[in-house]
């Protein structure tokens, strides 16, 4: 009989709430499939900074290094907005990625066809939109060295964008193997015509598309990729990048959707480990009123039980079970047309499980 | 009687057809305000690759230097884009704006009513959309130093993103001075809660807001910035944000309107002094065959009117006239529904000119 230990970091604002509905749903699926999920909670973020006076103390590394997998909810807040760098609860955020090596951040953007109504875009643009962005998340300008100093007009902010060819290859590995299980098309996204690590970026790139001749490699300027995604975001599969950018894109990606409130993410490490956690943040506006949508983080266990744990039938299985809810008319106040008839976060965990 | 130099840099592909047209309304404003423009042909990018042997002669910099605007079509195209850096159209472009002081880019993105329907958004959501981008064109990654170098792992390479508060104070005052004299609401962009160079601009941002008590500002996240362009692009008055950020934003702005082939741009020295430029790249694969549109090159004509020479009537007039055609339905291919009515360049520069 298997039994997985999992790190569930719920985190601030609505964390806490959707985090609830996913520990239900990984109980349940531990019922159904007879494996025992061991729920262990580390706080992070805002709630780290009041308690432990660090946004990412160190127990809640230690249980996550113990861990065969995490979940998180959210972080950040206004009452943590105005603090000096090192009490944000993004630190924290950013100190769990370095410190697990959590260097691949896999995005999924998805148009579920009965959200269409959701988006900004036109139907005909997004319907059947299924894009991934991966993401480089311990790379680049995000963990480069910063200074700031004195000179002769004023202060003087640096920031240095780096990355050295190891880095880079295995991020694009990342992508070509998941662009091999889909439509084999890999979108690489740098700054070529402008930036030295994207010149050493593509020649990686075109180096490692040797080992997968099965699967199409095209550059995109990451100008250019930000104009596609508006204009025509059907015709990407998987969009690889380093950190920055993929910030940026990913996060445009996502609102193509219109459903933020559905997206989930994985962050992993080599190997199986790896973080989860829905797209969306925290939500500080609607914390506590038992509104938020869980199913982002629903999905995030699916993620969980299919990349970290290799549970593809039961990752399915929650999917179809989201799938089936949102096709039933059932939606939470973020996705509903009609806000009457929104449902809240426990009576959406609920169907949830009811369907699986 | 006035007379103005104006230098003139076709570049690649359909600048030079593009071009034409706008001269010609050039021409045409200067017999009706009985003003003299003294139009010199320059090189610049491919072209100047062939010729002279670098994409920015020393003698098209002098030429720009001496005139009082500098008008450009565009640059790159195939034939140069396997050329090592030093010899990329590109190279002349970054060449010319550090040369020339061209330190403040704006670029509008304004949804033509009559032209709602070739954006990839919903109408009701595009409809309206009247922002402008103003980005910080000569610092910042794009000008730090670059290294590469081996290391333990492979090759690295190294940008740095370097900014001083006088850098930032002159974009921030341009994006506040436009903001007033339009909705007085700047959105400042940066990553503060990563990069220490935004952490500086937001400073810089906040001391400036002093001297503009009338401007409302306010600071979004540049991941935030491009969630929000998708899903309620009306919000945005005017945008500041800095070099590489602004590359993103601006790019993806000018696709919400679904006709790129209609914005133009400025790229501003301190003074009066600007080079002129529409968004639209050089269209190699269009290039010669007549059916390129000219508009956003005219429009730059009437945007180098307005902000370099102040003959603001002039540049209503030339930016009425295109409205009025495309109000009366004419369209070149590229904003056509309808492909078969489409009419070339000549055509429609001539309309231009009639209805002037
Ligand atoms: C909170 C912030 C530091 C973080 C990032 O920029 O990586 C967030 O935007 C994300 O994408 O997870
Ligand atoms: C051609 C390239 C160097 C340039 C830039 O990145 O600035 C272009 O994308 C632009 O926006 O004018």
């Amino acid at each position: 009989k298997k039994d997985y230990r999992i790190a569930v970091l719920p985190g601030d604002g609505i964390g806490p709430e959707i985090m609830q509905e996913a520990v239900k749903i990984l109980t349940l699926v531990g019922e159904r499939e007879g494996v025992t999920f061991t729920c262990e909670e580390g706080r992070i973020g805002g709630i780290a900074i009041d308690t432990d006076g660090t946004p990412l103390p160190e127990e809640t590394v230690k249980l996550a290094k113990h861990a065969d997998a995490v979940l998180l909810g959210a972080v950040g807040g206004p009452k943590w907005d105005q603090n000096p760098g090192h009490l944000r609860p993004e630190t924290g955020l950013l100190g769990i990625r370095k410190a697990l090596g959590l260097f691949a951040n896999i995005r999924p953007a998805t148009m579920h066809s009965s959200l269409v109504d959701a988006s900004s875009l036109k139907p005909e643009v997004v319907s059947g939109v299924d894009l991934i962005v991966v993401r480089e998340l311990t790379g680049g300008i995000y963990f480069g060295e910063k200074k700031r100093y004195d000179g002769p007009n004023g202060e003087v902010a640096e920031d240095l964008c780096i990355y050295n060819e190891a880095e880079i290859e295995r991020i694009i590995r990342v992508g070509f193997d998941i662009a091999r299980k889909r439509q084999k098309r890999l979108v690489s996204v740098d700054k070529a015509n402008v930036l030295e690590s994207s010149r050493l970026w593509r020649k990686v790139a075109e180096r490692v598309a040797a080992d997968y001749p099965d699967v199409e490699l095209s550059h995109q300027l990451v100008d250019s990729c930000a104009m596609q995604l508006v204009r025509a975001p059907k015709q990407f599969d998987v969009i690889v990048t380093e950190n920055m950018f993929g910030d940026i894109l990913s996060d445009q990606a996502a609102m193509l959707t219109g459903s933020i409130g559905m997206l989930s993410s994985a962050s992993l490490a080599a190997g199986s480990f790896g973080l989860y956690e829905p797209v969306h943040g925290s939500a500080p506006d609607i914390a506590g009123q038992g509104i938020a949508n869980p199913l982002a983080t629903i999905l995030s266990v699916a993620m969980m039980l299919r990349l970290s744990l290799g549970m593809d039938d039961a990752a399915n299985a929650v999917e179809n079970a989201v799938w089936s809810v949102l096709e039933a008319g059932h939606r939470t106040g973020d996705i509903a047309t009609d806000r009457s008839k929104a449902i809240g976060t426990l009576e959406m965990g609920q169907l949830v499980r009811d369907e699986l």
